[in-house]
């Protein structure tokens, strides 16, 4: 019968006769046997296999190389070699696909640079067989994570005529010809597929509020676009957000949320990950099992920024950057004040002028209603807001900033029509994923990350 | 305490004392008490609020608008009413936020035209709050079979340089300002943010095989664009789709994986969402509930796409389309053709030069080893194949159709290094959305529809 590799670790096997189809990772010939070190891609886990010279076509088995695809029948027993509990002794095995000797993923160690270039090939790696996968169960553990509490998944829209954050970083998206531009001398816009100028969405949240403001509890977790020249570990102009917006929920309910979303996710993966975990623990960040073990059990601070400046000012550090009330905050900062609290670290009440224009303004005039999650050893994790429920100090903010109206009346409509007390944050999932695994580079927890200059597959 | 709605549905609450905060969907008033129907989004059902004038402030709750927010505290009782078994009494009602007289989501019957011109107020109809609702619980019925079953979500790119179905309506992705174009009289490609012609991919299918070579299973989950100009019923420029890849996997094999995962889902859909299901086979299509359940219950007939022509031409009707054997086949031919076996039909064994290049090419020569699924009321609901796993095959087939092979070498490249008999399949949500929901028009499944000429939100 035919088994995942899964299913064979996870049952009691031993004895059982089962057929196999996956990957030679590594094959070691002696004389008068052989290793498979093989894979199927079910599991973390590697199984090995066995055969010795009195299986059919020994010789030819011999001849496999790393990479090919193969069939393999045999019976499961305990192994007597080290690292691993049972192994599969070959009663057959048949070549299914042949790999040739200058197949890039040779069994060795090979340099994420290197793996980047190879990114249709890098899954078959130990180290993204990890990654990918603890994205995946991550990805699952937060729709979990919503759906059990009764938030309605929204597929907000991609290619959009606003600018949600203001922010003018944004793709175009059109089916213009450029070259009959080029020759024309003109932009025919009315000509263009929706008629008007449209670009590639840079949030969805604002979208998201007409859920919220429907269904009370509602997330988004989908593809967002900054075309954003930055060129740093952190950066991609292609990556997923999970958005949840909430009705009648202050900042700090959104706090609470927040939290308990973090910790489930975080517990989520450890459960369902769990050699993945130790890999990535053991070969890409040392101490991360513990990083995230502590986490669950912290009860996360909250305090002002404004506090935060008055720790920073008064810790007797020489700063490269200079804390200052009223301003943003640098990374320095940020890793000081969670080895401050020892532990993760709510910031809210930001300057409104570092902040976006739909948050909530406070009674001071000076702050909003907004929150940043810092984390030991990550920084900025999520970032959220009250958003700002009255009509009037939204349009008044919006003059302020010399926005235009168009086309954001039905966002202003919100206020006016039964709005309320409403809040939600925003989670870079590559962000958590690097929280996650330890992988520092951004581009190694996306399977085809798009930066400047780089679009490939 | 406070409560959502459906929490005080679910649990055992009379006598209880609830708080609670939404919004008041019809409000009818009379001398000496009112009635409020009240939702706060997070169930189907709204629940009855019944006030009387010994309540506090009688005469300002008596002004209370449709459509704004409220906060009621109240005792949870039997009612006496016809349509609920419980209601709420209110000690306290407090207005939270106003709604004025024009507020264009007034109680009564709105055509669903005007409601898509008011896109953003409509999740708060009954219609739309079914359609949405299901909608998620859809997706998170989706990621459940996939995850459950072993598969790894992957997230494919959205901006690409692969036109993966050949079909050539791609939007066009850029940071080029087009009026700078149209004055400069030429495209500089190379000042594009990738530094050459990109566009918003079409499918994540040739990603996700790179996927299943190394996971063996493995689906997408997400958006896909065309830049189609067709103004139907079923098509919208912006949509989601799940594309499932497998290894290790045939033609045969590929459809028993589609048959359980449509079952999964229906059968899921039908049990978490049963108050919306009610209404919509209520108001939307009747016989709803009976079509799906149906389903459930049906073996799929499989059957060769030549065999359908014979059946179609044998059958004695005069049809607007001849059918032909290889050719395509018509709507009036799937709707027969489900009919005649009075069920789910899986159509396989295509002609070539229909279907798409990666197909896995018969021993006929003529045919390939794809498969659509048609299913009674809905016609196809998905397509997939066998790939060709065939360097050789892949690569003429490619030069027939005088396709480039630019860019796709490391897809010819994943039939070199241990390449395997695999399979996939593709659907698309709004499609499977349309069947579950009885809603005819994609425009009405999809929060905020993107077709030609419209690109509002």
């Amino acid at each position: 019968m035919k088994y995942d590799v899964k299913d064979i670790f996870k049952e009691e096997c031993i004895g059982k006769e089962v057929i196999i189809e996956g990957w030679v990772r590594n094959h070691r010939k002696q004389k008068e046997f052989g290793f498979i070190d093989f894979s199927d891609g079910t599991c973390f886990t590697h199984l090995q296999i066995v055969y010795d010279n009195l299986i059919n076509n020994f010789e030819e088995i011999q001849k496999i190389k790393n990479g090919s695809s193969i069939c393999v029948y045999g019976q499961i027993v305990k192994s007597e070699g080290k690292g691993q509990n049972i192994e599969l002794k070959a009663k057959d095995i048949k070549l299914l696909g042949d790999c040739p000797d200058d197949y890039p993923m040779q069994p060795k160690q090979h340099t994420r640079e290197f793996l980047r270039e190879q990114a249709y090939l890098r899954p078959r790696t130990n180290l993204f067989q990890a990654v990918f996968r603890v994205r995946s169960v991550a990805a699952m553990a937060i729709h979990t994570y919503f759906q059990t509490n009764g938030y309605v998944y929204a597929h907000t829209p991609l290619i959009t005529a606003n600018d949600g954050e203001g922010a003018g970083q944004m793709f175009q998206v059109t089916t213009l010809d450029l070259e009959k531009i080029a020759k024309l001398g003109k932009v025919e816009l009315d000509k263009d597929f929706y008629g008007k100028k449209v670009g590639l969405a840079v949030t969805g949240q604002l979208e998201a509020e007409t859920f919220a403001l429907a269904f009370k509890k509602t997330y988004t977790f989908g593809p967002t676009f900054r075309a954003e020249n930055s060129n740093t570990k952190t950066h991609a102009s292609e990556f997923w957000m999970i958005e949840p917006e909430i009705a009648f929920c202050d900042l700090n309910e959104n706090m609470d949320i927040m939290e308990s979303m973090l910790k489930f996710v975080v517990k989520y993966v450890l459960d369902n990950c769990k050699s993945e975990m130790e890999f990535l623990d053991k070969f890409v960040e040392k101490g991360l099992i513990n990083k995230l073990t502590k986490l669950l059990n912290s009860k996360f601070t909250r305090i002002d920024h404004e506090e935060v400046i008055t720790i920073l000012k008064q810790s007797g550090i020489k700063w490269e950057f200079e804390p200052e009330y009223g301003k943003d905050i640098a990374k320095e900062h940020e890793k000081y004040i969670t080895e401050y609290f020892n532990g993760p670290v709510f910031i809210k009440n930001w300057p409104k002028d570092i902040k976006a224009f739909y948050m909530k303004l406070n009674e001071d005039n000076e702050t909003v209603a907004a929150v940043d999650l810092e984390v030991p050893g990550a920084g900025e994790l999520m970032g959220g807001s009250q958003r700002e429920e009255s009509y009037e100090k939204l349009v008044n903010r919006m003059k302020e900033l010399n926005m235009s109206f168009d086309g954001l009346d039905w966002y202003l409509n919100l206020r006016k029509y039964g709005g309320c007390v409403h809040s939600g944050f925003g989670m870079g999932f590559e962000r958590l994923l690097i929280y996650l695994t330890g992988v520092d580079n951004i581009r190694d927890v996306i399977p085809y990350p798009r930066t400047p200059g780089n679009c490939e597959y």
